[in-house]
């Protein structure tokens, strides 16, 4: 039976938290449109896989980051989609303490001519959690 | 001419910028859907208009907020929709310094049998932007 859009995006969100524990970057970046926009507190919008590649690629290594995803809703619309999960993440690092982070994130996703889906737009609420 | 579903939108984020500024808030909550959440970081989920209404209600009149609120992008999908804006706003308290506070907002909208467009899902990164 074929896997429906519903489970492809709970699939998708699945594999961006696996790919990220595991810093395999290539895989994650997969699970993203070209031109897709990361909107975050407190930072300019950014903007396109690429940039999202170097920004990770200068943190790679530098720390192992263990996490969850709690999917709290997917709304289908044809080949548009919306995605509203909990996040709940502890960076560790080599030289401080472990950090947990946790809030909710709502991502607005694209199914490509492909027929896969991807994140096009993501508003990150995740912040600092560690009281 | 009829007006398009993207110029509504804009409409619709120019009227909730309008009606918070003047502490209109019985206008501002015929812009959310009966069972709209939203989103930010740090704070549980708010579910609800009646939510919403409660907490506006408890903050009204203790300050003055000046605002704007820039569309970046609106995308359509029958009687779906979203929004990206960059929002800036002042709050003007009468017991302390103004304060300033800048960021995102992607929402998802719905159209309903009114025809009229509405906020369903709101994620708000907007944060401290004095310095």
């Amino acid at each position: 039976m074929a896997q429906s859009d519903e489970q492809a995006i709970r699939a998708l969100v699945a594999t961006w938290i696996d790919a990220t524990m595991r810093g395999d970057l290539p895989q994650v970046l997969e699970l993203m449109a070209d031109d897709v926009v990361f909107l975050v507190a407190g930072r300019p919008p950014m903007r396109g896989r690429d940039t999202f590649a170097a920004a990770s690629r200068a943190v790679a290594g530098k720390m192992r980051i263990e996490g969850a995803a709690d999917v709290q809703e997917v709304r289908v619309f044809g080949d548009w989609a919306y995605c509203w999960v909990q996040i709940a993440i502890t960076m560790h690092a080599d030289d401080s303490a472990p950090v947990k982070r946790a809030g909710p994130a709502l991502s607005v996703l694209h199914r490509g001519a492909d027929g896969r889906w991807v994140i096009f737009r993501d508003a990150n609420m995740v912040t600092d959690a560690s009281a």
